[in-house]
């Protein structure tokens, strides 16, 4: 069974100073257990095409395989999310010797609904939150990028800021995308920053990490200039947060929970 | 001792049709090893600034701690590139519960200069490869922008394109940048594809984990839209790739090696 590439996703769009109602495709976020010598090894986060060739350069560049002769067997169950790669030798798979792209462990069975639930679950639907006007989504951004001094010299960087309806508190600028976002979740945990009336304004994609982030630190609003991912919007739709993605100039589309941006 | 966030480079900038010689600004990457109640926990490849709210935000999102009340202490050693915290409690660290955001293993010895280097040291000095003139490099960019159509519909994937120097030989789309890649390396293992004479296009940043694939492929020039690292740079002189950035119009900017880009 193939598994759909893009999804499609009833939006708000905001153009020319006013909604229309569209639909508009969304990538779809897809979860690969990889399995070599019958031992789990990694869990890939990817766009499901070309898995069979995924898996093999994955293995290669964590340097479990050279040519494609070593490789005795590569199965990919696209329904179940698992691979399983027999070798023709022996591997010692030292965890601590390889690069992760786990995601979390799981019980074994389809990950595609469940490998970031267990997460998801234990969080609080978000329910408060602030109400932003359309002009307010638009600043918010524009303010992020004027601020990010860093990118400006180097275009290497992204960009994060918690924001509550009248600017922007603090920002903070990571060659990692997780690891702005996690500067500031650690600057509200260090200065005890009450979170039900803030914002966060992020430069990179919504991904189900990126929300999951958002969602732990009690933030019910996310704006993006980038694209989400369609599990991430699944998430946002069930853990209550307003996924706005992007804000581009006067532009941008509410994905979920659009009762926060005033209609 | 502060880390710098950005270093200065040489580099061979071309633009209206000839190159001139520049200096330019390059973001820092730097590695962070965690360790929680005394145990190696995860190595953040980060900018270095704003660490402490950087550990902190990160033992939250992994769900170590809610609060900072249960943070004994925290400390940050810059120079060494590890952090140590200490709880009130014990947590059990079993490794499969966590996103892993490794690296790789090492001795424990200032890890900046050597994270990576346990790998790259393995690798054999490129000295091949094919020669570029700048037309060919905005050529082979522009072509895989083109040829990108699930990034043209939904705005959240990354390319990654194995060329020659006439043109794409073959591109992959993944929302995972490494991913984009490794499917290529498995096209490479699959196919036996001779790789000498290729060139790799990438929409991404080049870092030092991207330049590392592109280096364990064997291919010798790499070309991105985006801004390299600069510990990314310092592989690509010591590894033999030529590394051009900033591929933006009828602009770039080459980092290393320029023998293989025609002067």
């Amino acid at each position: 069974m193939d598994q759909p590439l893009v999804n499609l996703r009833h939006v708000y769009e905001f153009e020319q100073g006013k909604y229309v109602e569209a639909t508009t495709d969304v990538v779809a976020e897809y979860a690969l257990t990889v399995f070599v010598n019958g031992q789990e090894f990694a869990t890939l986060v990817c766009t499901p095409a070309k898995l069979q060739e995924l898996v093999l350069g994955f293995i290669a560049s964590e340097g479990l395989i050279i040519t494609i002769d070593e490789v005795q067997s590569l199965e990919v169950n696209e329904e179940s999310g698992m691979a399983y790669v027999q070798l023709h030798k022996n591997v010692e798979m030292n965890p601590d010797h390889f690069t992760k792209r786990y995601i979390s462990s799981c019980c074994g069975k389809g990950r595609q609904s469940y490998y970031f639930y267990n997460d998801a679950q234990t969080l609080p639907i978000l329910t408060e939150g602030p109400w932003l006007l359309p002009q307010q989504v638009i600043a918010l951004v524009q303010q992020m990028q004027r601020h990010s001094t860093l990118f400006l010299n180097t275009g290497g960087v992204h960009n994060a800021a918690l924001c509550d309806v009248s600017g922007i508190l603090v920002a903070r600028e990571d060659i990692g995308r997780h690891n702005a976002l996690d500067k500031l979740y650690g600057y509200i945990l260090q200065n005890r920053v009450p979170v039900t009336d803030k914002v966060m304004v992020f430069s990179g994609r919504i991904s189900s990490e990126v929300l999951l982030k958002v969602a732990k630190m009690g933030i019910g609003i996310l704006l993006s200039k980038s694209a989400p991912t369609e599990l991430a919007l699944r998430m946002a739709d069930d853990l209550g947060i307003t996924a706005v993605g992007f804000v581009r100039g006067e532009r941008f589309k509410v994905y979920t929970h659009p009762r926060r941006i005033l209609l």
